[in-house]
């Protein structure tokens, strides 16, 4: 009986190794039809401290070209990683099209963490669990795959295993406090990632499998991941869903109501500018101590002064803290990614100002208009840059967005001006003429990016440019007030 | 007379502002040139805490439009920055053609500072400073243009701003305990500063200005940085100078005389396999805690079979410290800067492997027999590839080479393969077929760099892989004996 027994297990052992064989040959085969398809997919394995995550992405690797994959572990800089959003490390790592990041624990981790560490409070844990489950709808809805594992192990196992690698010389080092800390407060972990993943079980749903029988999760990890390759290829690229939430909104009004008449004489233009330099200067200084990043957004018509007026913005500024990035067309491993990808990784750290010259609201505008994006595209991100922006100001950011805004006779007049000045030629290009003609287009597109974007915690201020020195008073006034509110503001919200 | 001397003064007052504002101007109407020339500039400003660096700066950039400039401060995440090479957060701040980077405080302040803390010994230090001179000289020979000011003011007058900081309560947060430190120790520094001008005055020369006239060093810096551009602008890109450096070589023999009938039979692969991958695994946990980074080169014929060794080695690493970078064709980002930019970008952590499939020597081979690059430039690049992986075995890396050889026939054999299965047709190109075709002066290419780039601290192997197999455990028995000597030499080496 016994040998029965035995030799039936062996057959189950061999059996198990040739069902992987197969799966990681399937997976070989699988990286081509992802390429061909544009497909980009993540793969997220969480799980308790020596539950295998490691050796399980090992196998998963293990046949893969590594042309076609990403390995990313947690990173420790914890100076680096706290200056920035919570996810900013794991947008960072999405994939391009035709590839796979696979995540050696991730988001959950860094989020159950923190707060079992009481280092974030329960309303920022909250917001923590919101962002994951927008940033993964997000994901799903621009076409990624995504797959989450969550290795699961029991307190006697966890125990046996940290014991062998503690107890022996060359792996004692790999047993952290952190993972005994854990082990100590198993119960407490247990119901705390229990809860992540009934509260992230939306865009994507977890799969929990059991780490103490190691091949078995091997083989199904690829068992899942196969056949989620197989059923998007078939599907075709995910082209996203209407957007659902309704963002509390101010009304803004339409371009064609806005009078742009006002302007300012020289004398007191001078004093002013003077005046609100010297004040931001000095705020500056106060942001800087206190750690509030500052995110301030140009949109406008060509010619409308966006370059001059961010000048006299940035004239005030130490240059040690603040940075202008110019926003061009997308390059090609931006466009492989999600369209907020390159501006996630453009974040200013806490207490810098990053001025955004041209945005992300180009995905309303140019993208839409060129049909650079499909119609769903456009749709869906005002929802998506609402849901980013609200990460901003929820991280402690002051985002402020300006349209800069002149009338088609002034564009025009300038365009002539810098068509006949030869130090300003390179200023105005084909491309210029062409999407002047698109104005009433834009005017349609505009107006609506306006009335859908313009939330309490990010709000547009539309500035009348035909006067570019009334433009940069206004502007000034605007920033100014906001940092004072958020300088008086700092210490209550981060009480709260 | 009083009332004369008085005029006078505002008149040369005057007279200053009216020259700064002009050279302001002609920085502006520069940019255009800049651009157009494809002209890429460092300015690198040093000196004295307190003696008006980030003013400096905010004066250089008051009129220059944003979209062409960026400031870098230091960085002081001494965690990140102490994981990578000395240069590398300069390395990555380089501008692209037609932009201007300037840095507020860069190389010499890191070089100086590390030395009179005690914090590199002496000789790390001269390391540093040639390798200085090695970055400037390679900037410039590609086209770079670069101004180094150095901001002088003396003991009494850094003594006066500091105190005017530090007793004003807003601004009292500026002093660091490192400018009461330098002040203190104002003879030491005033003798390390002048001793690194000395010794960094090759490829570009320093410009010491007068920090405690402010105005004056503003017009002389914009006086310097315009005049250098234009006459960079009228000589047009600076095409490079010949290497003068020999390094010691390593004696290679030409590809011609390698014999490639070595072949392992399938029994003594499968154990050798296992035995290596199994030392490896072992010797990667070592290195990961002494922190010896390494930097695994992968090149070789297409379908000579670099994928596949490639994997065997990843096979028995943990994936959390390891990562394979392939080389594509640079990007627009990428071929506008410095050809080593790239790389310098991707330098693996300390205690990580680093695994590049195509590398750096794409440049004296692709980019040469394409004409990507100038003669100048691939003949120039021999010796800045052997500088730049000086650097890295200075810093501690054990850097490895792998030329993987098969011949002609292999090749058309394997091409003929993959053409004929339709899982590995992916791995056929037109371009495959082309360079085939290149094979006798891709030969010539290949025999000139394993014979100048053979150094001995990073050295070349070439890999017989007819026999695909053999040419694995030769490829594991390198790296193994390597890592093996690094950590044996690793307590030798930091105390030397």
């Amino acid at each position: 009986m016994l040998k029965d027994f035995e030799k039936k297990k062996k057959e189950d052992k061999d059996a198990l190794g040739a069902q992987i064989k197969e799966l990681q040959a399937k997976l070989l085969s699988q990286q081509q039809l992802l390429r061909d398809a544009g497909l980009p997919v993540i793969v997220l394995i969480e799980g308790w401290a020596a539950a295998g995550k490691g050796s399980l992405i090992k196998e998963l690797i293990s046949e893969i070209d590594p042309r076609f994959y990403n390995v990313v572990s947690p990173v420790v800089i914890r100076e680096s990683e706290e200056r920035f959003p919570f996810l900013n490390q794991y947008y960072k790592a999405i994939p391009e099209t035709g590839k796979v990041t696979f995540l050696d624990s991730g988001w959950m981790e860094s989020a159950v963490q923190k707060f079992l560490r009481h280092e974030i409070t329960k309303s920022e844990y909250n917001h923590r669990i919101r962002q994951v489950n927008e940033f993964e709808r997000q994901l799903k809805n621009s076409g990624y795959l995504m797959l989450k594992v969550f290795l699961h192990i029991d307190k006697d196992e966890q125990f046996g295993r940290l014991r062998a690698l503690a107890e022996a010389p060359e792996t004692e080092w790999r047993v952290t406090r952190d993972d005994l800390w854990q082990h100590k407060e198993y119960k407490r972990f247990r119901s705390a990632y229990d809860e992540f993943m009934v509260k992230t079980n939306e865009a994507e749903r977890w799969n929990i499998l059991d780490g103490s029988r190691k091949k078995t999760a091997v083989r199904d990890t690829l068992r899942l991941l196969t056949k989620m390759i197989d059923h998007a290829v078939e599907a075709g690229k995910f082209t996203g869903e209407p957007y659902e939430e309704k963002f509390p909104l101010k009304k803004m009004p339409l371009l064609s109501e806005v009078d742009l008449s006002p302007a300012i004489d020289e004398d007191e233009y001078r004093k002013e500018l003077k005046k609100l330099q010297t004040r931001l200067s000095e705020l500056h200084n106060i942001i800087y101590r206190k750690k509030i990043p500052v995110i301030l957004c140009y949109e406008g018509w060509d010619a409308a002064g966006k370059g001059g007026n961010i000048r006299r913005v940035t004239y005030s500024l130490d240059p040690r803290g603040f940075d202008v990035r110019p926003t061009a067309s997308p390059l090609p491993h931006e466009k492989n990614r999600h369209f907020l990808w390159r501006f996630w990784t453009r974040l200013p750290k806490t207490g810098h100002i990053c001025i955004f010259d041209r945005t992300w609201y180009g995905r309303v505008m140019v993208e839409r208009l060129e049909g650079f994006c499909s119609e769903n595209d456009w749709k869906r991100a005002y929802n998506e840059i609402n849901e980013f922006e609200r990460m901003l100001t929820d991280w402690g950011a002051v985002v402020l967005k300006f349209w800069i805004h002149i009338d088609q006779n002034t564009q025009l007049a300038r365009f002539t001006d810098r068509q006949n000045t030869p130090e300003k030629q390179w200023k105005i290009t084909d491309e210029d003429w062409r999407n002047r003609e698109k104005w009433p287009q834009y005017e349609v597109a505009v107006n609506e990016m306006l009335q859908n974007t313009c939330t309490k915690n990010a709000p547009w201020y539309i500035i009348e440019s035909n006067d570019k020195k009334y433009a940069r008073i206004k502007t000034l006034k605007i920033i100014v007030k906001a940092l004072e509110k958020a300088c008086d503001e700092h210490f209550k919200r981060i009480m709260e």
